[in-house]
């Protein structure tokens, strides 16, 4: 089978063998496939991606050398049935699944494996019992948004709403969107989003974001004041010790770029709750004054639970939010490599979906 | 009045004008008073200092050139009630307050204002309403501990304890004895704590940790395992699929150096809680993809609440806790500029007490 395969050279689209379904495992083809922001981190530097996934001690150790096939953001049709399976949904079933699967070595995450294929290639092998039908009629590729979309659902739950926050969504690209989303779903607000670029600006606006900012005319936070969240230590504890109504913060980063967590500290108003959500993989800068004596709260997120993934793709069955235009860019498996060259600097671009034919 | 003054040379006890009590201010006699980190932090760099509280809008402009008189672990005596006072309590009145004045231009923090001395004076003014009357027969050192004290009390509020949790304090100075004693206070345990001076170690234990550690031996964290929480990304999945009795981890951070955060993220068990007391007051690195793929919350503590400070009091009066244990060293005014010079390397000590003659 056909492949867009991760070698120390880059990405190169070439034949691999196909995989075989173990116990528990059915087969199928791969119809859309996105790309994510960890695959691109991934590809830039697989050995020290490779290496920080074996010092938190994930499952599934990865080997920086040998093949790996991305794939994470999945829908795929039922081709045939492993051994101990059910066969409860068909051949041909269209499913989404959490990328996990459960192999002779134990689970692996699939995407960023060594032993089986993610969604960049034409076949793999997904867990039987992780199987979701995906609804009659619903097209693959946004289906396939399923699991970004999740990330996003995860991250508002990880934020606890109480009700009455001013939420900042900082950057807009796929995670951004996705949060929005999740906000936006809860009919929550408002949403301030900012992103530089305008593209993602109007994707943001798209899906509902209150007020939408370029961070190049205008910092996210100067707009607190404006909003009812008191800015200033001594302006949050007049407005605690005086009671009456003023409003607390929820900001996401969603960018997952050095510096950008060290911004957010100093400009989050007293008492925030940060949900870090975008992944820098590269070593990062803080000032812990600003964060201790404001009482900042950090909540990193990570994934999703396989609940938040079933509601996720129910929910997008029935959006009234027009979750599709987060895809910016449909390709065929050959341009990849490109697209993986292009996301360096992704300006306008919402999601790249691979679209196998 | 003689005072412990910070200059641009250093410390020097100097004659300086005694205060004068405004509306709603008594004037008061400084009985004893504790040397914090803190103010370590800003003898050592207070354009620094003087510069990042400006920037995150803390009440009471600091000019970094001017005199400044440390000192708001306070414990005080009344001499002379001001105008718009009630005198609800007496001239002769042993009394503790949190450090705040609220004078002619605003609000000021006792300790590290140019316009009001702290508890490094003879003499200096509270705030009447903020008073509280320290028990009959409290000695004076002791009663200045709630400061110090209500710190530990709400870093520990701020873990949102459920219950069953094993707390880890890294670092047994001042701040990590309170949080300690804040954790016993409660009955909590497993309590760890760690830290490299055996002078602290058994501060550590007298209070009640239940198991204390060398980290040049043993690593804090290499215990997860042995006390019941799941250390690594898969045992911590494998135990919430399948249920059965786990441990969360809370961590309190309680050295505030740089590289501390660094190492208590990437030793952390996943889903852990770190609440950070320490303060670190330089620039920082951390490691993200850690905190992400764990999942740590990051909650970072500043002070305490008026009543958290009303209640530590309260409780230090029956407490069954050796706390007067934390006050290792006792000294006069005069040895002030020594104990700063001195605690550049703490070794052994816990708080450093300056008791007025």
């Amino acid at each position: 089978m056909r492949a867009a395969v991760l070698r120390p050279a880059g990405i190169e689209v070439a034949e691999v063998p196909e995989p075989e379904p173990g116990s528990g495992h059915v087969l199928v083809r791969s119809l859309a496939c996105g790309i994510c922001g960890s695959d691109l981190h991934a590809a830039e530097d697989m050995h020290r991606f490779a290496g920080l996934i074996a010092e938190v001690g994930a499952p599934g150790a990865l080997d920086p050398d040998a093949d790996c096939i991305f794939g994470h953001e999945l829908c795929c049709e039922i081709v045939e049935h492993g051994p101990d399976t059910t066969a409860a949904l068909p051949v041909g079933a269209v499913v989404c699944s959490v990328p996990i699967l459960f192999g002779a070595h134990g689970p692996e995450q699939l995407g960023y494996s060594n032993r089986y294929p993610g969604g960049l290639a034409e076949l793999m092998v997904l867990q039987e019992a992780l199987l979701i039908p995906v609804p009659e009629g619903m097209a693959p590729e946004l289906a396939a948004l399923t699991e970004p979309l999740a990330v996003g659902e995860h991250a508002v739950v990880k934020a606890e709403l109480r009700g009455g926050e001013v939420s900042l969504v900082v950057g807009c690209g796929p995670v951004g969107l996705a949060v929005i989303a999740a906000l936006k779903e809860r009919g929550v607000g408002p949403v301030v989003a900012a992103d530089f670029s305008p593209g993602r600006r109007r994707l943001a606006e798209r899906l509902g974001a209150d007020e939408v900012l370029d961070p190049a005319a205008l910092s996210p936070y100067s707009r607190w004041g404006d909003l009812g969240v008191p800015a200033g230590l001594l302006e949050r504890g007049a407005a605690e010790l005086f009671g009456g109504s003023f409003k607390d913060a929820v900001i996401f980063e969603c960018v997952g770029s050095p510096g950008v967590l060290r911004s957010i500290i100093k400009g989050a108003p007293p008492k925030a709750r940060i949900v870090v959500v975008g992944v820098c993989m590269a070593t990062d800068e803080i000032e812990p004054f600003f964060a201790v004596a404001k009482e900042l709260e950090l909540r990193f997120a990570f994934g999703y639970t396989a609940q938040e993934y079933a509601t996720t793709l129910a929910r997008l069955s029935r959006t009234a939010l027009p979750v599709e235009e987060l895809i910016t860019d449909v390709i065929d498996l050959d341009d990849v490599a490109g697209a993986f060259e292009a996301l360096k600097h992704p300006g306008d671009r919402g999601k790249v979906m691979v679209r196998h034919r």
